[in-house]
């Protein structure tokens, strides 16, 4: 019921989850750089760490710290870079 | 690197960190009653849903939403009920 899931060779890894009918995830990030792709559109808030995300049509990055959130379409992709181990909350829209 | 923790026959589970030099975890707890032993002093974080909780010491229980939070003492206990699966952010103190 609770899923983990693994990315980058486990680089990134994240617990699936569903509540009040919302279906969302926690995860860390360890310091590197990456693309994520998305099939439903989300919202990703830093929960400690921090991220700094190039978002679909963006020319520039930008810096989330924790409590921060960004927005990210559906069948897209965002690109990543982590300087340290950051976790974060991905609630699918 | 991130480590994966399970307890209460994977009722719960969570990701270890550390993150300018501090240990953290998040993790996703489903529903269901759980006693947490502590070894260090902890920061709960309430990421998404909702922890109704007994500190140790404590003869009443109260409930914890998304982005509330309570301190635990080292060397102690702390009683969870969780009506829905729920997210955490654990600090290490």
């Amino acid at each position: 019921m609770l899923k983990v899931n693994e990315y980058f060779d486990g680089q990134v890894k994240s617990l699936g989850f569903e509540t009040s009918g919302e279906r969302a995830s926690v995860g860390v990030m360890a310091a590197g750089e990456y693309t994520f792709g998305t099939a439903a559109p989300e919202r990703m808030t830093v929960v400690k760490g921090a991220l700094t995300v190039k978002l679909p049509g963006h020319i520039e990055w930008e810096t989330y710290y924790a409590g921060d959130d960004f927005e990210v379409p559906g069948d897209s992709s965002f690109d990543v870079k982590v300087s340290e181990p950051t976790a974060y909350l991905c609630d699918y829209l």
